[in-house]
């Protein structure tokens, strides 16, 4: 199992301090909603302004965070084919683009980090470990701050090694890019995936945050836009699975090869520059 | 102009006692940026549930919502396709579904209702005016509750003589169905459609609301999920116009006859359960 770092562990049992709920039953009476079931939400504070985007034809979701405070953003995973919408957007809400920050090394789109960077003044943010270009290279426990708000930075590789998730504990929610999706995980079988890398960062950095965390995926491909650290706890098909049996799945899924990673992953190791459409 | 009733009116004035924010400016130094854009949001409460899905084929946005004390939900339009995949998530999360609710009689896909009934013993909703079969018909005026919360209906004819949107109060935010889209409207120029009465609806009883109420539409075609009525009534490109040229954008869409509108309109009249898949 791979060692989380004692500072990183630490801010982890904090996060994890409340008591989880106990297992919901599929049959329940109305009475014992309350102690069966899913936790009370932490609500987003009024200073801060979140706005999910999504990109049809790469099934990609993109987050726009803000602080209505003093205007500072962020973008999480944004698309090249919508960067014009997302600086009009930037524009229309009257924010100022801090960071575009990408989740990994994408092999299914090429970023938009490149182009928004041309469009905004923003600086272009990854993992260090990904080996793309960007303004700005983290590791784990950096953090990334707009107004008052900060993300927290979790190494979460076995998608690629260059997986970062981002955790916003103020706001109970986590952007865990491919690493867990709704009901799903990112694949393993290409760039540098390792089944039993994503299993243990997920069980041991995500699933121990509090259940009532919201999660963030970079994609969905079945209309579902958000889920939580208590609904994939219970009904991931895969994570939920012991170790073994996870890697045996991960192993067989025989996917064909993805249509765009031999464009999208050299185009996004230049923070997809290259690509920025001419007018 | 269309009268609005006073009791309608008295609500939308207790609504409406927020002092709006001044006009954003395009160029704003960050200094001003607290009295010069977005007001803060009001953050949803606790104990309540929301969940956006989406529908790829008719771009069709449905609303999940629940009180997270007793697990009462209700949907707000859901597509037939879906529903097996909005049962599981219901039957998922622990909920009680109490009604399915349709803003419209929509024309570009089948209602889920119907189906989400059988799987779930839930009611069908509509407004009367709509003509469509239901468990429920609703007036301007009425109220839907699950558990603690409470949806305001608010009648905004104009895309069909039965479109209602749905206000939550409490929670600061309004179902717009196909009354108000991000950045553009419903089309006027079939079924009932009337462009002066969606034009009065929306600037009487919409864009009266506080400018931090979240705007949920029934569509969104650009990977747009969520406005407000502080962007809307900014940046709406047709909606920002004056009564008569707005009727005359929307006389001259020219936009083609809708492809399943001959298949979805009888159906959905019938609340789709003639639709439902045998298995």
């Amino acid at each position: 199992m791979r060692v989380v770092g004692s500072s990183m562990l630490s801010a982890l049992k904090r996060l994890s301090t409340r008591k989880p709920p106990t297992l919901v039953s599929n049959i329940r009476s109305l009475s014992s909603f309350g102690t069966m079931s899913l936790p009370e939400r932490q609500p987003f504070s009024p200073d801060f302004f979140f706005r999910q985007l999504f990109d049809g034809e790469s099934s990609t979701y993109s987050y726009l965070l803000a602080d209505l405070k003093n205007g500072d953003a962020v973008i999480i995973d944004p698309v090249l084919e919508q960067a014009k919408r997302d600086a009009q957007l930037v524009k229309d809400l009257g924010f100022q683009l801090k960071y575009a920050i990408n989740t990994h090394m994408h092999a299914d789109h090429i970023t938009g980090s490149g182009w928004l960077r041309k469009l905004t003044g923003c600086q272009t943010v990854i993992a260090a470990a990904s080996g793309a270009k960007a303004d700005r290279h983290l590791k784990e426990g950096d953090r990334i701050d707009f107004g008052t708000h900060v993300i927290d930075t979790l190494a979460t590789p076995g998608h690629t090694n260059g997986c970062m998730s981002y955790v916003i504990k103020d706001q109970g929610c986590i952007f865990t890019g491919d690493t867990v999706l709704i009901r799903g995980c990112g694949r393993t079988d290409f760039q540098e995936g390792c089944p039993r890398n994503l299993y243990d960062n997920v069980h041991c950095k995500i699933f121990t945050l509090p259940e009532n965390f919201r999660i963030y995926p970079a994609h969905d491909y079945k209309g579902q836009l958000e889920s939580s650290v208590w609904e994939e706890k219970r009904y991931n098909p895969r994570l939920t699975k012991d170790i073994e049996e996870f890697v045996k799945i991960m192993d067989t899924l025989n996917l064909p090869y993805p249509k765009k990673i031999d464009v999208s992953v050299p185009a996004n190791r230049e923070c997809g520059v290259y690509d920025i459409p001419k007018e």
